[in-house]
C-alpha cells in the first residue's frame, strides 16, 4: 500500500497553467494521461479545463478507470474523437490545446470539422517538458528499475562466452528481470555481437559470440510505470588494441559528460563535451547519434541531449549518458549509465562498472 | 535463407495505385514501410512517386537499412521533417498522400509550412487495408507463430492452480515463447485470475490464483515479424453451474462465429452473429468490445470485426474472433482464436483447445 499524498492535483495544476476560462487542454499521450491520473490503459483521452476534468475511456478499461483513477470523472466513449466532441460542447469549450507530437492528423482533421468554432491550438514545447523533472518517488522507481536491470546484466555476464547466441543471451536477462520484479523490459533489450555491435540499434539475432568480438549490451527494466537503461559493452576473449583504444576514449567521453552535468547545463552543451572529446579523438563521424535523453515513464523521453539542444538541465531531471564509437562492418562500443541531475552535478543510477570488461 | 522472390515491388505497385505524375505517397507507419521495403528499425519514413521511392532512416539505422532494404535509395537525414521536404522539393513533387492515423500533427504543420505549394492529402481509407489481405508467406508466419504460441500455452498449463501469481504464469510463457523461437511476445501477456478476468485488458500482477478463480490466459508470439493472437479461459478447482453457463454461451458464440467466416461477408455481420447470440442470451451488455480485428505484422490491424463495419472478409484476411462476457467484481470469460479467412470458411491457426478445462 503505498501512503504518498496524490500527485495528480500538483500535476494538473502545472498542466493548467496558464489557461483561460473556456480553455480546455486535450491529453492523448498513454503515458501524459498516467502521469496526470494514475490510468495506466493503452487508449484514452484526457479532457481537462480550468476548473473541471475528463477521463475518456472506452468499454474495454471502465473498470480499470474506476479504480485507478479514482476521483476523476469518467466518461465511457466508443470513438475517441465522438467522446471528445460531446465533452468539449457540454463545457462551451472556446479553445483546445492538444499535444501535437501524439495526437494523429485523422482525429485533428476530424475534430475540426466537428467542432468548426473551436480554436484547434497546437501545444509542443509547452508540454514537452511537463513529465521531466521527476520527484522523490519517481527518482525511487527509475533507481530500482535500474538495481533490477543491473542484476540480471550480473546474472548473465557468464553468458557470454563464445558460441553463445545473441538471442539467448537477451531472452535471459529480459526473464531474470522479470522474475526480480520489473512489469518488463523498458524496450528490446540490444544484445549485439561483433559487427552486429556496429548497430546503434541491432536486433538480438542468431548470431553466435566469437572470440575477440565486441558484445555490447543495451537493457533496462520497468519498475511501477518507470524505466531505466544501461549498457555494457564487453570484449570476449582477447581484446585488440584497437578496440582497448576505443574502449578507453569512449569511456573517457563519458566520464567527462558526466562530469559536466549538473543543474544550468543546457543539453546541447552535455552532447559537446561527449562529441567534442570524440571529434578530437578522430572518432567524431563514428558517433551517429545524440549523447542521451530523459528517463521516466517513457524510456526516451524529454530533454534531449543533442547537439544545439538549449533546453537547460535542472535538478530532478534524469538523463541518459551514452556515447559510442561504430565502425561499420567491423565493431562497436557503446557505454550508457541513467543518471538524476542534482545541483551540484549527477548521482548515477545504473551501477553497473563501466571499466573495460575482457570475459 | 530465404529464396521467395522479394515481395516489396508488387506490394509498391500496390501502394501506388491511380497515382498521377507529380504525386507521392508518404508512409511512416513503421510496420507499413517494413511491409513495403524489408527495413525493420522503428524509426524512418518512406516517399514513393510512380517511378522513385526513397527511404529515409538516420544515422542509427544507416548500416541496417542497406542491409534489409537492399536496392531501395537510401537518404540519411538527422529530422524526418527536413528530409521529406528534401526529397519532395527534389522531385518536384506537387502533392503528397500521407497516413493521416500514423502522421502526427506536429509534423504535418511543419510540412504545411515547409511545402506551402504541396497539396497535402490525408489518406485513411485508402491506406487502412494495405497489409489485409495476406500471402502464403505471411500467412506460414502467423501459423508459425500460433504453434509458438500454443505450445507455450500447454507448457504453462501445469502452472494454472491456487497460489501461484498471475505474472509468474505470464512471465514462464513469455519466456517459453521466446526459447521456442519467438522474436518476442506480441503483446503483453494477460494472465487475469478471479475479478481480474472481469477486465477485457487486465495486467497481470500479484494476485494469487484461487479455487474456483476463472484464469483468462490471452497471448501472442511473433515470428519473422508477423503476430498471432489467442485467449483461453480456465476455471481451477471447482467451476459454479453460472460459470459453466458463461462459458458454454461464449464458447457457442465463439463458435457460431468461426462457422459464418467465409469470404464475401462483411465485418459488422461477423460481429452481429456473435453480438446477436450473446444479446439473446442476456448477456449483450457484458460484451464491451469487438468480436475481433485482423493480425499481421502489427496485433491489431485492418479490418476491424465490429458494429456496423462494412469492410468485406476476402480470402488471405487473417482476424480473430475473440467474444467475451465480463461480470464486473466477479469473473469473465474469453475466447480467442486467429483464423485466415477462406473462399469456403475459414482455417483457424490457434490450435489450443476451446472445450471448457477445469484445472
Amino acid at each position: 500500500m503505498r501512503h504518498d499524498p496524490s500527485p495528480y492535483p500538483e500535476r494538473l495544476g502545472r498542466l493548467r497553467q496558464g489557461m483561460a476560462g473556456k480553455d480546455a487542454l486535450l491529453v492523448v499521450h498513454e503515458k501524459n494521461i498516467r502521469y496526470l491520473t494514475g490510468f495506466t490503459g493503452s487508449d484514452g483521452a484526457l479532457l481537462a479545463g480550468a476548473d473541471w476534468v475528463v477521463l475518456l475511456v472506452d468499454g474495454r478499461y471502465v473498470t480499470q478507470a474506476r479504480t485507478e483513477a479514482a476521483g476523476i470523472e469518467l466518461f465511457e466513449v466508443r470513438n475517441r474523437v465522438d467522446g471528445i466532441v460531446t465533452v468539449a460542447e457540454g463545457w462551451a469549450v472556446e479553445a483546445i490545446g492538444f499535444e501535437s507530437p501524439s495526437l494523429c492528423v485523422e482525429e485533428y482533421l476530424r475534430l475540426q470539422e466537428r467542432l468548426p468554432t473551436v480554436a484547434l491550438r497546437p501545444l509542443y514545447e509547452e508540454l514537452r517538458l511537463l513529465r521531466a523533472v521527476k520527484s522523490e518517488e519517481e527518482i525511487a522507481r527509475i533507481r530500482k528499475a535500474a538495481g533490477i536491470g543491473a542484476e540480471a546484466l550480473a546474472a548473465v555476464q557468464g553468458m557470454i562466452r563464445p558460441g553463445v547466441r545473441e538471442r539467448e543471451i537477451a531472452i535471459e536477462l529480459e526473464y531474470r528481470m522479470r522474475l526480480a520484479g520489473a512489469e518488463r523490459a523498458a524496450f528490446e533489450t540490444i544484445v549485439a555481437a561483433g559487427a552486429n555491435a556496429a548497430l546503434p540499434h541491432a536486433t538480438p539475432g542468431s548470431r553466435k559470440i566469437a572470440e575477440g568480438d565486441c558484445v555490447t549490451i543495451d537493457c533496462g527494466a520497468v519498475w511501477d510505470g518507470y524505466c531505466s537503461d544501461e549498457t555494457c559493452t564487453y570484449i570476449v576473449g582477447q581484446a585488440s588494441d584497437r578496440q582497448k583504444e576505443v574502449y578507453g576514449l569512449v569511456r573517457e567521453a563519458h566520464d567527462r559528460t558526466i562530469r559536466a552535468i549538473r543543474a544550468g547545463i543546457s543539453c546541447g552543451a552535455v552532447d559537446r563535451v561527449a562529441r567534442g572529446f570524440l571529434e578530437e579523438s578522430g572518432l567524431g563521424s563514428r558517433f551517429s547519434h545524440g549523447t542521451g535523453h530523459g528517463v521516466g515513464l517513457d524510456v526516451h523521453e524529454a530533454p534531449r541531449l543533442a547537439a544545439g539542444r538549449e533546453e537547460i538541465l535542472c535538478a530532478g531531471m534524469v538523463v541518459t549518458i551514452e556515447p559510442g564509437v561504430y565502425l561499420p562492418g567491423l565493431w562497436g562500443v557503446r557505454i550508457e549509465d541513467t543518471v538524476v541531475v542534482t545541483e551540484e552535478g549527477c548521482e548515477i543510477l545504473t551501477r553497473t562498472s563501466k571499466e573495460l570488461t575482457i570475459l
